[in-house]
C-alpha cells in the first residue's frame, strides 16, 4: 500500500502501551482472554469489586430515581459549575450546593465541619487519585504506597513521574501498615503517604488507635495523608469504619471517595478528593490552588449525576446499607469457611470490610503450578473462575478473591477452586 | 496555630495552579468575578458553548428517554467495558455494540466503512483531546495548531511538554488554514496537525477542497490529521459539513467528536476518539495501542450513557437536527445584522456553522479601553454581558461571540453591546 511504505513523524507513546500489565484492568483482560470459550458453564468473577451485575446487590431506587429526575428535569445538562457558568451566579451557587451536599454526608462522622469549598466533585476515585498525584508530583518528589495496594496508584504515579516506595501491611497484625517502615523509607522529598480503608485488596478496616499513629507517624515526618476511602462503612466485623479526617487536626488529610462502592453503582463515575484539614495547612502550601487547576484542565463528572448526588445522599434509608452489608458479611462467612477446605491457600485474617480478602498460595502442595499468575491463568481457563492474581496488587504467590458476589455463585465459585486444587494437589 | 508553623513535605505543583488563565473556562471564572452583582438585569451569556439551559435548545425526548431506560434498566450499573468485565464475554461484545453504534452514525458519511474497533468512547470531547496529546508526547515532539483556535489543546500540550507551534487561520479566506505556514513551520520532530471544522472561534465550515489540501499537505510533511469534529453537522450556510474522515485514505486521521453539541447535551460528558484511516497507519505505528494503554489509566465515561448511546443515535429524528440548525441560522443572522450596527466591531466573515463568531475590535473607536481583556471586563461590569476576549483564544483584540443563546436574549445583548460601544466611543 502506498501508504505504508511512508516514512510518518509520529508514534504511540511506549510508556502509555505498557501500563495495561500493571494495572487491575490489564491482568482482568488477561484472564478474560484465557477463558475457555468451549466451557458453556457460567463464569465465576472472583476478581474485580463490582457486584453490580447481581440482583442481590442492586442499588436503591432512590438512587435511579434521583438521576431519572435530575435527566428529566433538563435542568443539568449544560457543562459543569466550574465551567462557563450560565446565569453564572445560580450555578456558582449549584457548584456549592453539591459541595454541600457531600460535605454534610461526610459531617456526620467528623469532630470538625468541612465546608463546600473542602469538596471538589470528580470522575470517580479513579480521577480523584489522577488529581491527586499529578498535583503532587514534582521533580524528584516521593510518595509512599502500601503493598499490598492498588496498582492504579502506582501507575498514575510513574506517568506523574513521581518515585514510588512501599512500605509493608502485616498480616499478622491484621494488615497494619508497618509504621516503623513507613519512618524509614520518608526523606525530604517524600509528599504523602496513602492507606486505603477500608483495605483494598486485604479487607481490613483499621481501628481509632491505628488511624491515630498513622496521623501521628505523618505529622513527624512532615506529610500529608491520601485517605482512600472507596470502601467507607462497607464493614461488618467488629471494628466500626472510622474516617482518616478524624485525625485531620494532627495532620493534613485529602480524603478521596465515591458512591461507586457504598451504593453499588461504580458505572456512574462520580466521587470525590476533599479536604480535610481545619488547619488550612493544605491551603497554605498551595496544594488546594493546584487541585483547582489541575481540575481546569480536566474532564467533570456528568452534570445531572452531580445534580442528583443531594437526593441520593440525603433519601438513601438505612435499610438498603444495613442490607449490603449483611449480605457482605454473609458472602465473607462462607468465603472464610470454604477456604479451610482448600489446603493450598490460606487466609491470614478474616475480612471485616471492603469486598475482598487476601490469601496466601502454598506451591508446594501443588503440582506444575508456577506462580500465582501461572495460578490464576490456569484456573480461568479449567474452571471459568476468574480470581487476581496477588502480583497485579504487590505481593507475589498470593491471590485476591473477591467475596462481593451473590453468595450462592460464591458457593459456586469456591467449590471449583477446590476441585482445581484436587486435580492439581502435589501427591505425598 | 501549632501546625501554622511547621515544616512540611509537599506543595501544590505550580504549573497546574498557573492552568487557570489559558483555558476558556478560567477567563470565563474572571469575567463572572467582574458581573456587577447589583445589576439586576439578566446576564447576557455571550461567551461560551453551551445553549442547554435555553428551552428552545432542550435536547430531545428521545435523548432523555434512552438514558432513563438505560439507568432503569440496571443493565449499566458496573464499571464500563475495559474495565473488569463481567460476565466477561458478554460485555466484552456490549464494548463492541456501543462502538459499533457511533461507528455506523459516522461511517453515514464516509467512503469506506470505520469497524467498531477505530472507535474509543470518551468523557465528551474533552478526553478525546486530553487522550490524544497525551499519546502524541515524546521529548521533542511538536504539534500544530490554528490560531485562533481552543485553549484547552494548549494547555493539554503544556501539561505534556509538548511543543506548540501556531499556524495562522485567514479572516480573508473564511478562515481557511494557511497551508504555506503549516509547511514552514513542520520539521521532522512534528508529529500532527489540529483543525476543528466547524469552526470554533470562528464559525467557519471548510470546503471539501480545503480538506483535501490539509490532506496532502499533512501527507507531504509526514504527520497525521486531528480533525475536531465537535461541532460536526452544526451548519447553517452554503458549505455542507464534510468529516475529514474522508480523506483518511490519503492520510491517517483521528476524528474526535461528542454528543454535546449536535443533541445540546455538553454535560453528559460522552464522545468518542475514532482512528479514521482505512491503511491501518496508526495501528502499525503504535498509536493504537498508546490509545488503548492510555484509556487504561484513565477514567471511563458514564456507562449507562454509553448504554442510552445506541438508542439515541438511532432514534434521534432529521427533524430535531434541523430545528436546532434552524435557530442557529437564525441567531446567527441576527448576530450579522446587529453587528454592522456597532462601529467598533467588524465582522471579517459570516458564520456558517458552529456556535461562534469572531469579530475584530477597533479600538481606535474606543475611549479608554486598552485591549480585549479589558472590553470584555468592562462590559460584564456594566452590561452584564460576557463575551470572550479574543486573547483567551489565541487573537488579541478579537472577540468571540457565542450567538447560539434564545434569539430574543441574543437581541437584547447586542442591543446592551451597542449601548456600551455609545457610552464608549471616541468622539471624533
Amino acid at each position: 500500500m502506498e501508504n505504508g511504505s511512508k516514512k510518518w513523524g509520529f508514534q504511540g507513546n511506549k510508556s502509555l502501551s505498557s501500563s495495561s500489565s500493571i494495572t487491575v484492568r490489564g491482568v482482568l483482560n488477561l484472564l478474560v482472554d484465557n477463558l475457555n470459550k468451549e466451557d458453556t458453564r457460567q463464569v465465576i468473577p472472583l476478581a474485580h469489586g463490582d457486584p453490580s451485575a447481581f440482583p442481590c446487590f442492586r442499588t436503591t431506587p432512590v438512587a435511579d430515581e434521583a438521576v431519572v429526575d435530575a435527566v428529566r428535569s433538563a435542568k443539568y445538562n449544560h457543562y459543569a459549575p466550574t465551567v462557563g457558568l450560565l446565569p453564572a451566579r445560580r450555578k456558582r451557587h449549584g457548584g456549592k450546593e453539591l459541595g454541600r451536599s457531600v460535605a454534610d454526608y461526610l459531617n456526620r462522622d467528623l469532630p470538625y465541619k468541612l465546608s463546600p469549598d473542602d469538596v471538589f466533585l470528580t470522575i470517580g476515585c479513579t480521577q480523584a487519585i489522577e488529581i491527586t498525584l499529578t498535583v503532587l508530583a514534582r521533580p524528584g518528589a516521593n510518595i509512599l504506597l502500601p503493598r499490598p495496594g492498588f496498582p492504579y496508584y502506582e501507575a498514575r504515579a510513574a506517568h506523574s513521574h513521581l518515585e514510588v516506595r512501599h512500605f509493608d501491611l502485616i498480616p499478622e497484625n491484621g494488615w497494619e501498615a508497618d509504621l516503623d517502615a513507613v519512618e524509614a523509607l520518608a526523606d525530604e522529598n517524600t509528599v504523602a503517604m496513602v492507606i486505603i480503608n477500608p483495605g483494598n485488596p486485604c479487607g481490613s478496616v483499621y481501628s481509632y488507635q491505628h488511624l491515630q499513629k498513622i496521623a501521628e507517624t505523618a505529622k513527624k515526618i512532615g506529610i500529608m495523608v491520601i485517605a482512600d476511602e472507596v470502601y467507607a462503612h462497607l464493614t461488618f466485623g467488629n471494628t466500626p469504619f472510622v474516617p482518616m479526617g478524624v485525625f485531620g487536626s494532627i495532620v493534613p488529610v485529602l480524603t478521596l471517595g465515591s458512591i461507586s462502592k457504598r451504593w453499588i453503582v461504580p458505572g456512574w463515575r462520580i466521587g470525590w478528593l476533599v479536604t480535610s484539614d481545619p488547619n488550612g495547612i493544605l491551603q497554605e502550601s498551595g496544594v488546594v490552588e493546584s487541585i483547582k487547576g489541575c481540575l481546569n484542565i480536566s474532564s467533570d463528572p456528568v452534570t445531572f449525576i452531580q445534580g442528583a448526588i443531594p437526593q441520593i445522599v440525603d433519601n438513601t434509608t438505612e435499610d438498603f446499607f444495613v442490607k449490603i452489608n449483611n449480605i457482605l458479611r454473609e458472602a465473607a462467612d462462607i468465603c472464610y469457611k470454604k477456604i479451610q477446605d482448600i489446603p493450598c491457600i490460606n487466609l491470614p485474617h478474616k475480612p471485616e470490610g471492603s469486598m475482598f480478602v487476601m490469601v496466601k498460595l502454598n506451591l508446594s502442595s501443588l503440582e506444575g503450578i508456577d506462580d500465582d499468575m501461572d495460578f490464576c491463568h490456569k484456573l480461568a481457563k479449567e474452571e471459568s473462575v476468574m480470581i487476581l492474581p496477588g502480583t497485579a496488587v504487590g505481593m507475589k504467590n498470593f491471590l485476591r478473591i473477591t467475596f462481593a458476589i451473590e453468595p450462592s455463585v460464591l458457593e459456586i465459585g469456591l467449590e471449583r477452586l477446590k476441585a482445581f486444587y484436587e486435580r492439581h494437589a502435589k501427591i505425598q
